[in-house]
C-alpha cells in the first residue's frame, strides 16, 4: 500500500492528503437541515449529514489528490452513526479510488494493540467467517509505550500490506513539553524516530516503509534531522495552512527527490468556503470551494518543489 | 465522580476494578455459539455474545468491586456490532451501579481531543437535542502530545464531574523504551507525573483529583515515587496477576492510609475459569469462577494494605 501512496502521488504530482475532519462547525447547514427532515434530531442525523458532506468532498478532489484522513474523533463524538459514518466514508473513498489514511493515533500493548490493527487494517474471524471492520489503508499510532504497542501494527502491515504512521513530533504548540525533552543528549522526538526507522527496517516495500512517521510542518527546523534519522519512512506533515505552516516550511520533510511526505490539510480545505477567498461559492458550493483550494495547495506546494 | 470512586472503594474496601478484555480467546464457547444460532456467523453474533459474556461477568462480581474497565480495542476489533457491546455493556454496569473506566486511551490535540472527551464523557448536541454517546465515568488518556492533548479532557471532567487517568508508566516490558530515558536529570515519566500533578490540581474534588494516572504494578519501586510526585492523583494500576505484579508491589502506589489507588485485573478475572485453579467451574461457570477469582485478589490485596 506504501507503494501505492508513492505511486499515486507521483501520477498526479500531489503530495497532498485532505484530512476529513467534520467538525460541527464546518457542515454545509443545508446537510444537516436534510438529515434532520429524514432522521429528525438524532444522531443518525448528524451521521448522515457527516457522511452526505464527505462524499460531496471525495466527488470533488479525487481526482487531484491520492488520499483521505478522516479524523475518527470527529465521527466518535457521534456514537455508533458517528463511526458507521467513518466506516462509509473509508468505503466511498476507495470506490472513488482513493487510499485511506485512518487518523486514530490508537496505541495500547500487545494483544490490545493487535486488536486495534484488526479493527483499522487487518481481518478478524466470527466462526469461519473473515471480515474487515473498518479496512483503512494506514493508520496513525501512538508511541508511547514502546515496541510493544507499536509492534503488533508493523506485523499486522506486513501481513496486510498496509502501513502506519508513527506520531514522532507532533505539530501542536505544546507538542514539545515531553517530546522534546533532551534526554541522553537528544530530543525525545529523535529517539522515537530512530524506532520508526529500525521498526520500518522489517516492513520494506520498493522505496519506503510501511512505517511511516507524523512531523508537523510547524516544526520546520526539525524536518531536515527526521528526514535525516528516517530515510525509507514517508512523512505525514500536519500542520500545513490553518495551523500556521507555508509551503517554504515543507521542503526539509521531503527528500532530495522530492518525494517521501505526504501534506495533510483539513480545515483549510473541507471548510474552504467559510474563507473570504473561497466565499463566493456559499456553503451550497462547499465542494466547489474544496476543490479551488485543493488546486492552490497543490500550486503552492510544487512551486517549493519544483514539480 | 472521583468523590464517588474513593467512597465506593472504602465502602466496599475493594480497590479493584475488572477489566473487560473479552479476548475471543477468552470467550465461553457456549455464548458465542448461542449468538451464531441466532445472528448466523456474524460480527452482530460475535458483539451479542461478548455482551452476554460481560452481563454475566457484571452479574457475578457487582457487589464486590467498584467499577469495571472495559478496553474498547477488543470491541472495536468487531466493528460496529463490536463497538455497539461496548456501549450496551457501559449501560449495563451502570445498571448495577458500578462505575466504568472506559480504558480507551485516546489522544490528541485541541478541537480533537474535545470531540474524544464530549465521545467518552460528555455530551453531543445535534440542533436542540443532546446525546451521551458511550457515558463512561471515566477514561484513560495518552499525554505524548502535551497539555493540548489533555486540557480538553480535563475541561470535559470539570464540566460533567467526570475523571480521566492519564498514562505515565506503563505496565508493559518495553515501556521503558521512551519513559524512562533520563531527560533534564529525570526519567520521562516523572515529567510525565509532575503536569498530571498540576492538571489535577486544576480538577479536585474532595481529596482527590479527577485527574489520575496509570502506572503499572510490574515496576513497584516507581510507584513510591509517582505517589509522592502525585498526592492528589488516584493510580489506576494495571499488570496485577497475569502480568507478573503481586499484592506486595501494590503497597507503594496507595497513600499511608491505604488509599488512591484502584487495582486492575483483567485476564486473571474474566478467563479465571480457565486457570487450573478455577477450572472445576468450567465455561459454562465462567462467571462464578471470576467472582471466586475477585474474592481471592480481595483477599490478597487487603493483606497487604492491612484492611
Amino acid at each position: 500500500m506504501i507503494d501505492r501512496l508513492a505511486e499515486k502521488i507521483r501520477e498526479k504530482n500531489a503530495p497532498v492528503v485532505v484530512g476529513l475532519d467534520p467538525m460541527p462547525a464546518y457542515l454545509p447547514p443545508q446537510l444537516l437541515r436534510e438529515a434532520v427532515k429524514e432522521h429528525g434530531e438524532t444522531l443518525k442525523a448528524a451521521g448522515e449529514a457527516i457522511y452526505a458532506y464527505n462524499c460531496g468532498l471525495i466527488d470533488a478532489v479525487h481526482d487531484l489528490v491520492p488520499a483521505v484522513k478522516p479524523q475518527i474523533a470527529m465521527y466518535e463524538q457521534y456514537g455508533l452513526p458517528g463511526i458507521e459514518a467513518f466506516q462509509k466514508t473509508i468505503a466511498y473513498a476507495h470506490k472513488k479510488e482513493m487510499l485511506v489514511i485512518g487518523d486514530v493515533k490508537r496505541g495500547d500493548i500487545g494483544s490490545t494493540s493487535k486488536a486495534y490493527a484488526a479493527a483499522h487494517l487487518g481481518k478478524i474471524a466470527v466462526g469461519e467467517k473473515t471480515f474487515c471492520p473498518f479496512d483503512e489503508d494506514f493508520a496513525t499510532v501512538n508511541p508511547y509505550l514502546g515496541s510493544d504497542g507499536v509492534l503488533p501494527f508493523v506485523d499486522m502491515c506486513n501481513e496486510e500490506k498496509k502501513g502506519i504512521f508513527v506520531l514522532v513530533k507532533t505539530s501542536n504548540p505544546s507538542s514539545g513539553e515531553f517530546q522534546d525533552r533532551i534526554a541522553d543528549g537528544r530530543p525525545m522526538y529523535e529517539w522515537v524516530a530512530e524506532k520508526v526507522a529500525a521498526w520500518g527496517e522489517t516492513a520494506m516495500g520498493h522505496g519506503f516503509s510501511r512505517v511511516g512517521a507524523v512531523a508537523g510542518a510547524t516544526y520546520p527546523e526539525m524536518g531536515v534531522r527526521l528526514r535525516a534519522l528516517m530515510p525509507k519512512a514517508m512523512i505525514l506533515v500536519p500542520g500545513y495552512g490553518a495551523q500556521g505552516g507555508t509551503a517554504k516550511d515543507l521542503a526539509g520533510f521531503f527528500t532530495k527527490d522530492g518525494e517521501g511526505a505526504i501534506v495533510n490539510s483539513s480545515r483549510g480545505i473541507i471548510a474552504a468556503y467559510k474563507q473570504e477567498k473561497y466565499a463566493s461559492y456559499g456553503a451550497e458550493g462547499y465542494a466547489e470551494a474544496a476543490r479551488a483550494a485543493v488546486s492552490d495547495m497543490l500550486a503552492d506546494i510544487r512551486g517549493v518543489l519544483g514539480g
